[in-house]
Order: structure tokens, then sequence, then C-alpha cells
């Protein structure tokens, strides 16, 4: 079995394979009325695109999304809306090597496993192509948010790559879109440069860590207690291709703390309450205490690498891989975009199930009125 | 909006609070012919059940479960099984002082902010008890699992206590069960007792990081590309009271990993393929590999301490608040039961998916016969 | 598999046989702050009781509902709300005779191929008792209603039994209640306490019709093209045990109409459209309109008979059989307040549903203000 | 809130709207290893295909489909099948006079009441033009089904137009393709080819009753409570447009029947249980029995006719209304392949969901061996 849906109410079906003739997302349960058009999404989309630079794959397609259904006069109309991306740059003979071997570390055999089907074009579904259907729908997601949140902002970067760690103290917002790997320390990005040029040449791969913050989202978000908003957070960025783990707020230096330190004092302010601090994250009980919802993930090295690396075949016969091609030496940069996408669509959704409420919406904080 | 069901297939409805008349899970989906009884599952909450050690609360409950429904003659029919545990320790007098205020770093806060209601008695949903719920359907779980794929074995223990870790050189697989830790190391108990023995007096708890590992998981669990095997482990584990974090095999290490380095290289043995390593933690693609399946997760500390913190009334009155009342130093003793539980319903839930496959059930490695 | 749950976002899960411990409904989804106790549910199971009078069965339970979470302080806490009914009534040894034997017309032979597990006390899973649980679950959907919708008015009543249909003319809603078979024409009470008194003395049952009304519906619930007002409520209603049909409006009849004759002409009158009539039942393309939502359902005769008819045993043996115990010669009756219940919690799913989306609630009818 | 999808396992998402660039079928979990290409889904699109005779809409659509994703050399690959049907004849100036009022009987009102946008071009998404998907996802569901059961047969057949119902005396299975009303009496069909031209000429539409067999079925279908075959086959019954009732079996019928007449008494044949007769339609306590699965939907006549009906426009005003356009006097011809597909979805989705039980697939019936 398969499941390519995610969301509750707002509700994304990816589909498509990376060497197929389209791929997209079927989007049901988007709000009617909301102001969308193709440019909306393709700015998003181009921001993942690959071919951008040299630290992304040469692979050459514009990527160009056409909206199929479900909008009328330039406003969605509350039903299924079809974004469509057409596959241009098809080339398949690059994939030859690998029809019938496994490359360690890639979905290829357990696909193999699972389905008794080898796509061999390019990973068929497993390709970190889908994302871009994912990338898609965050921009409806984000339009919807937009018209429902005035000023809400969601904002993706990178904190780590391989065992380069941004310095906190140089992060400048404005600096996120001025280098090529959406870093907020300049100088981590010029660092960078040199070192993943220099794996690129090696034909190596190297993983990394994104950061996803989403500003101003409203307190009493999340569906307690099997749809939290960390637990779908979770489960939205671990189902990115290669994410090997998922942290909200201090994540796994939590262990590290004591009580005392871990708690985010409360005083109050004119608009309600004002934290101390945000080592939650955001997130209390799997509902927003509208902070800032922060999270990251870490993405894993491809595995399509130029070293050689011992594998199997199909039929069993042991034998070495390498993976010519065109491939990024770091996913983790395309990943950033992806990230931002379904930390919009999984805040919508939670928006949407949380107006589903009857009467109040949520207990207020001051004096009775 | 609440949701309180995880699972495709095999389906956990847990419900009931911190201090009401009992609590439980609804089970729908579990196989009929399944052999159970009420002793089966009570071994593993008495695994978790409070007031065992020093190091957990002191709230005496003897969490005794009921099987009301769903199970005829020794053997499940099929039908929904209830599993009810009556809460018979209900004092609320100590959580008088909660009622008003807000603890900081606790749900208290956010579940006003949802539903406008104040459950104050022991945090009513969002209380540690409703793990319980978890653990029992995890007894059923084992029991389903445990049936198809005979051998199969799933263990949590602790790994990290604030900041102490265990040094992987000690990991004796047989200390697990011998301490009050769950701990593989077995000099790592002893100095845990004494670091949490001062906490305790303190008045101040900790963190930690659990690994729950489950060995003799077939290939070609995990269902693509939205409820992979990781991203439903992701978010079950997520979904614990207190995780922040939750990583698959080499985890946020990975970012630091180059593909040569990553790359768990296969060899062909003679019941498939073999593994040099398993950096990705038994799952690529999303679909188990037959390898074992490793995963950690980050508790936060808990916010219930008896340090003075900052934080505001519902009227929005600033004051301070030490919460008194009884409570684990270290909630990440008793979450080893519980990410067991929810790695058995992942893993069952997930051989029902692909059970559900018409013909052949994947594809075979090795020569044509 | 089994599937328990019903609803989009107020989701009810039933669990029970008949002859064990206990059944009941797990509700998620209900809103918090709705007033609801015990005995505002217990009023519902009160009329679907059992024992009631000679034209139901003897069986004598009191079905006495408990709340066991999901309330504190008389209102809901939108978390589950566990209805518990304990069996206390379980006489098995009437049903001794069917433990090898399949009945005609009944479950027992399809639970068998299904699931092979047989549980004879009294159809285990399959009985109508576990309707017990729906009515449970309808009183908690009446009572978030009535908090959300002012005004709003379920109501059910039979209007054929056997081969004898009520005469329209005589509808008086006033009488629905006077009567054991809460029908609207007193003149068809009398007749039918007759006709079924002599049926039951030849030891036969015979069918129904049951017709569900819903007054004071908001226009605009539904939610197309799969979660349709009266897809989800054809559903709800198919779902009943000896269900065999379901219409909206006209119905079957309609199939016999013209266009011209079926089209219900719109005017206007002060507080939006009036209809000249309601063919459609007030639900035009699976939408309701703002007119009376009306559906029949037709209940078949219930299999447990005291007629021999042929039957095969478990293990392939012909034989016949006849069914002694406590049965209702027409479970039609009884059905009245399960299609009221089903119907309740329909709407209000739908209600919720409706009210998740962002910003207006739908279009306005008049001149732009 | 809309909702597009249907099905448990094999989950069918239409998309697109009567007048947009293009509408399709969005399919999840089909196994994999199905033989499957364009035509195989073309010659079901042909037998709904408008255009074929004068009793359809004369809109000519080639209503040509395009499998755009999960398909791999011939076969499903188990990843989603994206089926797109382009709209090519999509003329919107008939449709001018709706732009403002509203068709009696029609959803135009509706969707206007819930989502506040008005595609008067041709009925957006509440068009019959949506079943074009459906009819497509029952083409992938009908290869899917005859591997997984060789000799299933599913057919659909008109019973019965306007007052006219056919002579079941008259009954050939082999007359049902040989007529555009696709029904089992040829002299029927003859009788029906009259009534419907006047009725076409008079500007006037009808309604009409389909029976759908599904023959071959196995023994043990269904997931009680509340996804039993019968609840669901409604369910995707009453969702097709136009629908207003739903039989199983005998359906409003069995209200009229004793127990003793309504019992399908069981004997034992070579192969398993024989029945005497098929009162339940091959459905028992929600579970196929293995005889027929038999149901009839009524379809209410088309809303677009030439006679004036009394109707307001969106700012309130009173006006008539009459629908000039392509329409069909009798949408229940076309609704024939409709039925068939949700039939053949809906059997094909419980198949799966039986499959995923654990270990033995149900009882036997007959000796021990």
């Amino acid at each position: 079995m398969s499941l390519n849906t995610f969301g509750h109410l707002f509700r994304v079906t990816t589909w498509g394979e990376s060497h197929g003739p389209a791929l997209g997302a079927t989007v049901d349960g988007c709000p009617p009325g909301v102001a969308i058009d193709e440019a909306m999404i393709q700015q998003w989309l181009d921001k993942r695109k690959p071919g951008q630079n040299k630290f992304t794959t040469q692979r050459q397609e514009p990527d160009a999304v056409r909206i199929l259904s479900g909008v009328f006069e330039g406003k969605t109309t509350g039903t299924p809306v079809q974004l469509m991306i057409e596959n241009t740059d098809q080339r398949s003979k690059d994939y030859g090597d690998i029809a019938e071997k496994f490359r360690p570390g890639h979905a290829d055999i357990t696909y193999w496993q699972k389905y008794g089907i080898r796509d061999y074009r390019g990973g068929g579904r497993s390709s970190a192509r889908e994302t871009a259907a994912r990338v898609a729908a965050g921009g409806l997601a984000r339009a919807a948010l937009a018209a429902a949140v005035p000023g809400i902002e969601i904002k993706g970067y990178m904190v780590q790559i391989g065992p380069h760690k941004i310095d906190r103290s140089r992060f400048d917002w404005g600096q996120i879109d001025q280098n090529p790997f959406w870093t907020p320390d300049a100088q981590a990005a010029e660092d960078w440069a040199d070192y993943l040029g220099q794996l690129r040449k090696s034909g190596d791969s190297v993983g990394a860590v994104i950061e996803v913050v989403a500003r101003g989202v409203p307190a009493g978000l999340g569906a307690p207690v099997y749809g939290k908003l960390d637990t779908d957070l979770a489960a939205a960025m671990m189902s990115i291709n290669a994410v090997k783990a998922v942290e909200i707020g201090d994540g796994m230096d939590s262990a590290a703390l004591t009580g005392s330190e871990n708690a985010d004092e409360i005083t109050m302010g004119p608009d309600g309450p004002v934290y101390s601090s945000n080592h939650a994250g955001g997130i209390l009980g799997g509902i927003s205490t509208g902070q800032d919802v922060v999270l990251r993930f870490a993405v894993k090295p491809t595995s399509s690498i130029l070293n050689p690396r011992r594998t199997i075949t199909k039929s069993g016969e042991e034998t070495t891989i390498i993976t010519k091609g065109r491939h990024d030496p770091c996913v983790g940069i395309r990943a950033v975009p992806v990230g931002e996408a379904m930390m919009a669509c999984v805040i919508l959704d939670h928006l949407l199930l949380h107006r589903g409420q009857i009467g109040q919406a949520g207990g207020k904080i001051g004096p009775a009125s």
C-alpha cells in the first residue's frame, strides 16, 4: 500500500514520477475565495528549481505549474485544485547502469522489495522530484494562510552543512535570500561555497540541517493527542526525502536541560502572554502558544555519488556501483523551500481544524470584561 | 478540534483524563484470532506503572486493565477491543494551586487558549497518564505481531539522562531489565541513580533520550510518500507527552556525514541482502530494509518543579508558581514502555497495510528460479 | 478488517458485543463547552430501550449510560467523550441452538466467513444491541447541535409496517410520541397493534419504513462530491442493522417524475429563498437548502423467527432452524431513535465541517447592501 | 469544506470542473503489477461519452483519458495513478442566462450558499461531467479486480424510465449492450425510445432507475459496522449526481415482507453454501455472502428543462428560468456506466481491506479435514 495524501482538512495528494509525463498535487479542502494564480505558486517553485547554481543538479526543468481546476476568475472555488507540472527533461540514458544494481543508502532496494517493480528512471516515485509537488501545494497554502492570518511569515534556512554549523551570533534574517544556501550567516555562506565546491569535485555528497520558522501563528492550533501540531510537523518533515530527524524548539538538546532551565517563563504583555524564552519552539502540549514555531530537520547525504560502493543486483550478485548523472552534492539546499511548504500546509490545516470549533474559539487570558 | 486516533488499519483511539473515572483505548482493526487476555497486557502496564521506585511519581495506581469487548473465548474477534483502566487514586487537592495559574513549559496555557476549558485536576487530558492507554494498546499490538511475525522483538531503553549519556562500549542488552532506568549500561545506571537522587531532592527535573529498537521487522513495510514507516514512527513518538525530537538511524548526526560514509554497503547473504552498517536505522525511502529499525526520541524535563518560576493567571495577573504534588523527576524513565508501545502499534499497522496488497508481496532478490 | 468509526470531525467509534461486559461509544471531536450530563443522554436511550411494550424484545436492560471522560463540571472539554453502557442481562442459554447453525437472513454466516470466529451469544457485534451506542452518541450530538443551532429539531417516525402504510392525510406531528410505533397516524397505530399482535403470536416478524426529518438545518451543509450530506446520511442509515434501502426526499419515486414536476420552484421570502415544494428532501447537489431534510429507510424483518427454515451448520450439514429467545417482531420500531441519532450525528458533523471554512460562511442571497 | 476522495485503501480523488481545462481522478492505493493501458480505461469512458445518440447531450467531447503517472512498462507501480481527461468543448455562451438565476432542482443555489462562488459555466464542479473521472477510475478498478478475482463481472442496466418499468419476465442479459438504454428488456427499449423522443421534443426530462449487479464477489467482503459493504455502496451511489435513493436486494420492498418470506434459505452445494433466493442482495450484516451483489438507485430528472419555472436571482429578485443548451432528457442513461464504476471501486476497496487480515482469511464451512 501507498499513502500519498497528507493533511486532515487541507488535504494534499501528490502524484507523479521523476521521469513520467508529469507530476503534481491534487489539493482538496482549500477554502473558497482565496486569490491565487499560477505566478503566485511559481515563485516558490523557482526557489526549489534545479540548475540554479553549481550546487544543485544540472537537470534543466522549467517546473512550470499549471492550475487545472478549482480556480475561477482568479479565486479558489472550494473544489479540488489540481496543480500540474510537466516533466520536460526526461533523459533516461543516464540511469541505465542502475536498472539492475541497488544504490546503497537509496530506496531502490526497498521499493523493489515492497512493490516488485523497478522504476529505474531516476528513482521513479522515490525521487526528490516529488517535492516539487509539495512546493506547489505549499504555495497555495501560503496564499490561503495570508488571507486568513495577515502578517504570518514562514521562512526556512540552512543552519548546518556537513559538520559546519552557522554562528548564531551572526544570524541575519536579511541574509537568507542573498546566498545559494539560504543561510542567515553570510560568512558561513562563503565558507560553505568552498567546502561544497571541493566536495562536488571529489564526487561525494554531504548532509545538512534546515531550520524552519513560522512567525505570527495564532495560539490554539493543534489537535491533541494524535494530531498535535508538533506531531503533524514531525510527520510532514520526516516524509521529505532523505530526512532522518526532526526537532521542535530545543529538540534533542532538551534532554540535557533541567526543568528550571527549560521553563519558558510567562509575563503579561499588552496583547497577551509574553514568554522569556522559547525552548518549546512555540508548541506546548501539541498546541501553538503564539510564539514563533521553530523546527529543524536533518537531511542525510544523497546516495548518488561517484565513489564506488559495494552492492548487489536484483539477481543477488555482488558488485560495486558509482552513480553518474546530474545530482546535488547537498540535497539539503533544495530541501529549504520544501520544508517551508510543509510548514505552510500543516499550519493552514490546523487553522481550518481549529476554526471548526463551535462558538468560542478558545479561552481568553486577561481580566473579565 | 481534537484528534485522538492514530493508525491506518490498526486504529487506536485513547480517551480519558488524569482524574476522571477511567481512561482507556478503543482499538479497532485488530485482526481476528489473536490470543489475548488481560494478563498479557497487564505486564506492559506494570512496566510503566507509577510508584515503582523513588524516581517515578508516588501516585499509587494499580493500573489494572479490563478487556470490555472484542475478545471471545480467549481470542480477538476482529471487532473493537475496549481496554479500560479505572482511576483509583484521584486525589485532587494537590492541584488546587494550579487552578488559576499556568505552569511554564506545561500545556495548561495552550489547552486553555484552545478549548476555553481548564481541567486543573492533574492536567486532564494533557497528563502523561494518557500514555497508560497507549501501553495497553501496545500490549495488544505486540500479541498480534508475535502471531504474525515469529521472533519479532521490540525493546526500548534510556541512552541519556540530562547531560549524561551511556557509554556504547558497555552496551549490554541483558542489562536493560535489570535497573530502574531501563538502560543497557550498568555503570550508567549506578551513576544516574546518584545524579537523579540529588536532582529530586533539589525539587528539579531533567530530560532524557530513549532509544527503541525493533528486531525482525520484515522488509517492505511503509507506505510512501506520506505514510512512510519513519514518518509514522516520527508522528507516533512526537505525540508522546514532552517529546521534542525524533531521530531515525543516525538522526541529526546524518547531517555531518558524507555520502561515502553514510552508504550502508550491501552484500549477499544466505537469506538475502546483508548490510555493512545501519546508518539508515533500518528504513530506506520510508520502507523497512529488514535490518533493525532504530529510533531515538528526546523527552524534555517535566514542568512540575519546586523551583519558583514566573507566570500569569487566567485573569492575566503576574505571579510565580511552584508545583507541589507527586511528579517524576525524569518522565523519560516511564516513557520507555510508551515508546515501545508506539513502535509496536506502528509496525503492526504497516504489516496490515502491506498485507493488503494483491498478489505478490513484493520483489524477490536472488537468482530466478 | 472492521471499521467502527463514522464521521469526519465528530467521530463516533462504537464498541462492544451483545453479551460482553459492556458496550459504548468513544466520541472524538465534540466541541468544547457543550452542557451535557448522563440524564440528557439517558432520555434517548430510554426511547430505544427494550422491554417497553409487547412489541419489543423482552430482554430487560436498564441501558444506563455512564460518561467516563471528556466532561468536566457539566461541560464537554473538547477531549474524547466515553459513553459506556454495561450489559446486565447476559443470559446466553437461549442461544445454545444457534452455536452451530446459521440463521437464514442473519449475519451469522458472513461473520463466520469473514472472521473465522463465531460469537454465538446473541449475534455478538452484529446484534442490534450495538445501536444503543449510536443512540448515546446521538444524544451528545443533539446537545451540541442545540447549542449551535437554536431551534433545530430531529424527529423520526414509522410510516409503514409490513404492507401497511400510514395515511398522509392523517399525519399529526403531535401523535408521534403518543403510541408505541412512533407513528404520526393515530389510526394506523391502532391497526398496526392488531396486525403486529397476530404476527407475534404466529412467531413471525415483519419489516418497516421509518422517516426521519430534520427541521431548522442551515443552508450550506454538505461536502461535495464524496461527503455530500445525502451521501453521508445514506451511509449512516444503511449502516444500521437490517436496513436495506435509503431514500432522500421523493426517493425511488423521483424516477417517475418529469423535470417539470420535480422542480421545487423558488420565490423570495423575508428570510431568504422559499420553495414551493420539497421533492429534493432539503438537499441539492449534496448540500442542504435550508428546507426540512427528509429521508426514509426500510428495515427488513428480523431473521429470528419461530417458523422453521432450511439452513446448514458450520460443518456443512443441512438442517432446519427456528430461533427461540427474546426478539422483536418488528425491529423497525426500535430503529426510530437510532435513525434520529444517526441524523443528529451527521448534521453536527457537517456543521463542524462547514464552520472550518475561512472567512465568509457562504454566499448571500439578496440585494447588495 | 469539500471532500473529494472516496475509498479506504483504493482511494479515488476526483477533480475538475465542467468547463475548466481538464478533469480527472487521482487514484492512490492501486496494487502494483496490474496490467493497464489507456485503451482499457477508454472503453468504459466511451460507454459514458456524451453525444452517442439522440437521448444524450449533444456536447461533443472525445473524453480521451491520459495516464500521467503510476504506470511503468504497462503495469501499475503501486504509486498514484493520475487519469486526466482534457475538456475540449468548453462552449460557455450557452450558459450566460444562468449566471444570475438559480435553476430549481439544481445545485446552483446551494453551491452559492455554501461557497459564495458561482461557477456558472455548466455547473462547475456540480456538473455530471465529474462522473467521467469516476468511470476512468472504475476502469482501473476493473482491471485490478479482474487480476485478483478471475471471472468477476459487474454490469449495470436500466430497469425503469419515468413511470415505465421493465418486464422482468423478458429479462435478457444479452440485450443490455444492444440498445441505447442499457436495458435487458428489448421491448422496453423500443417503447422507451418512443417515450423519450416525445419527452425530448417537449423540452422536458425524466428520471430513471438503474440496477447494478456484481457476480463472482467472494464471501467475506465488508467492514462492519460503519464500513459495511452495503454502507459503502449506498454512499458511493448516493454521491452520484441526481441520485435520490439506493436499494440493496429487495430494498424498500423488504419492509412489506415477513421474516419467513425474507429468509434466503441455505443448503449445501459442492462449493459451499447455496441460497434458495437472494432477498438480501448478496449482503448479510454488511458482508458479502458470495451471491450476486444487487443494488438499484433512482436518478431524478435533470433540472435543465425548457419549461419555464419560477426562481430567483442572486440578488433576490423573482423571475422565471428555462435552460437552453445541450442536456440529456434522461441523465439516468449515462448513469449506468457510472454506477458500474462505483461498484467496481467499492468492491476492489473491500477486497484490499479484507486481504489486510493476518493469517486465516475467514472461517471455512464444511467438514473438518
